[in-house]
């Protein structure tokens, strides 16, 4: 078992981060992205095509992806909820759309109003869309480490909803912790399930590599990650400030910090492409936006190298 | 390179936890303790035979210990900053002492106003007065992993100060985070400097085994924990709801949450001895104690398998 030299950080912030706050003015958010982008960020989920209605503070998602325009090397994703939103969001011309599947029946029923069956059909529907425009789906299986409602949700169950994913279309696999209940032990038995042991310096599955979206809910994000990477996974969602979490799910709590995972892996020598400095100047311009500190233990304390004052 | 399948939570909530707290009456402090004990734990950091002008919140040391008595099967710990200390602790009748020695210069200057050779030998007398009654000192090494006044601490120093620790009577030996400058590769070059590379299921520093005493101040410390504990640490300072950080140290942070440290040994199936649902009502004890939150997500996110309302 050999851990990945690189690995990527997709930025949720603007999205995921910023989904659940008061909202924030589009010209902020676009400033947000490009502060990301100039501290090395290279893959930013940039809005969420939903209706303004029912999450206000995503309006304006293709006044967003406009403005960012298309920087070099840059992969721009959109969250969409629906074909209607793949739409709009293929019409604003993204690198990459995610979708997101609740494998908690009880989740999907209660807030899309779909059974994880009809959200499949979906995610087909919306990769067949995506395809035709040759963009990638990365489908976010929500709950993949047991829900508040169900509760754990066993390892050979991921790999089966990972695969019906894979054969509607989805390019890549993301795994996602909703409420903090993955554990190391979870993790691996979930890596297990969907690789059937077969180990590599990263992992994949249907082809392309397993992410994983983590929250400290219960404070366990940044050990989960580093227990992923370890194991050779190589694609994190992570969340400027840690800001985040479902408006909608029980017991949510905000996304890993991308300051802190990037502190961690720096120390590690895994290159990340982000510049921990220039991330902490953004963070800080977080907080303005948003008129309140952020979770983030890194972003307050500073990298470990900041010396005492006096 | 194998994990313990057993690991000492070292429950430091009623001295480190405490500590900088507004002070809480003796007898909720005795409450505090009998809670923990009921809770299973079995080794405790009870008290600091400091000054009370010092440190107000830690008056009144000696009633604590006479009141917890001499439960079977408990070692009740105290912190002691001196050889007066170490006469009045030994007096009390506690089971083990414990001894700070900082690897900072500047912050031993500064706040116990000794150099770090004086202070190595303040902990040999100390460690002279307890063995003469058969107790054991554990040496808490502070700033093992950098310090914000020096910057890092090279591995071969940390194990320097260890041997000349033990050289000096100490009985074991707890690696301190007092800041959150440790990650699991200082760690891991912490620990191979210790032991030369030998493994076992439990490493051991002069015969006892080599403990870890962790802070938040960088969201790291479960983490760092559980990097420890994979590479055989099988003694842990916590406390309860995380509270903690020395009232000195600039940047300071909690400790790691016994309730965090004990829900993810619990999912390893690595045995603590403590009962989550138990702890966690100590934890909701002791925020009424405090009149605030303790830090600790799980006091608040609960256990993994906390079902959602309704």
């Amino acid at each position: 078992m050999s851990s990945p030299r690189r690995v990527i950080l997709r930025e949720v912030g603007p999205r995921d981060g910023l989904q659940a706050e008061a909202p924030v003015a589009v010209d902020v958010r676009v400033a947000l992205v490009e502060g990301l982008l100039a501290a090395g960020v290279r893959h930013v989920e940039v809005a969420s095509f939903v209706s303004p209605k029912a999450v206000p503070a995503m309006a304006g998602a293709a006044e967003v992806v406009a403005a960012v325009g298309r920087p070099a090397g840059v992969v721009r994703t959109a969250l969409v909820p629906n074909r209607r939103g793949a739409e709009l969001a293929l019409d604003a011309g993204v690198d990459e759309l995610t979708v997101t599947v609740s494998a908690s029946e009880t989740y999907s029923q209660k807030n899309v109003h779909m059974s994880t069956e009809e959200s499949l059909a979906a995610t087909a529907s919306v990769c067949a869309l995506a395809s035709a425009s040759g963009v990638p789906v990365d489908a976010v299986l929500s709950f993949a480490f047991g829900s508040p409602y169900e509760g754990d949700l066993p390892p050979e169950e991921v790999a089966t909803f990972a695969a019906r994913l894979v054969d509607g279309g989805a390019t890549t696999i993301t795994l996602a912790d909703t409420t903090g209940m993955a554990t190391p032990r979870r993790i691996d038995e979930a890596l297990e399930a969907l690789t059937a042991g077969d180990a590599g310096d990263v992992l994949v599955f249907g082809g392309g590599p397993i992410g994983l979206h983590l929250h400290e809910t219960r404070g366990t994000g940044l050990l989960n990650l580093y227990a992923g990477f370890q194991r050779g996974v190589a694609r994190f969602d992570t969340s400027v400030g840690g800001l985040g979490g479902s408006p909608f799910a029980a017991g949510a709590g905000g996304n890993v910090a991308t300051e802190d995972a990037v502190a961690l892996l720096d120390d590690l020598g895994v290159e990340t492409g982000i510049d921990l400095d220039r991330l902490l100047i953004v963070s800080a311009d977080l907080e303005r936006a948003i008129g309140r500190p952020v979770p983030s233990r890194v972003a307050h304390a500073g990298p470990r190298t900041r010396r005492a004052e006096g």
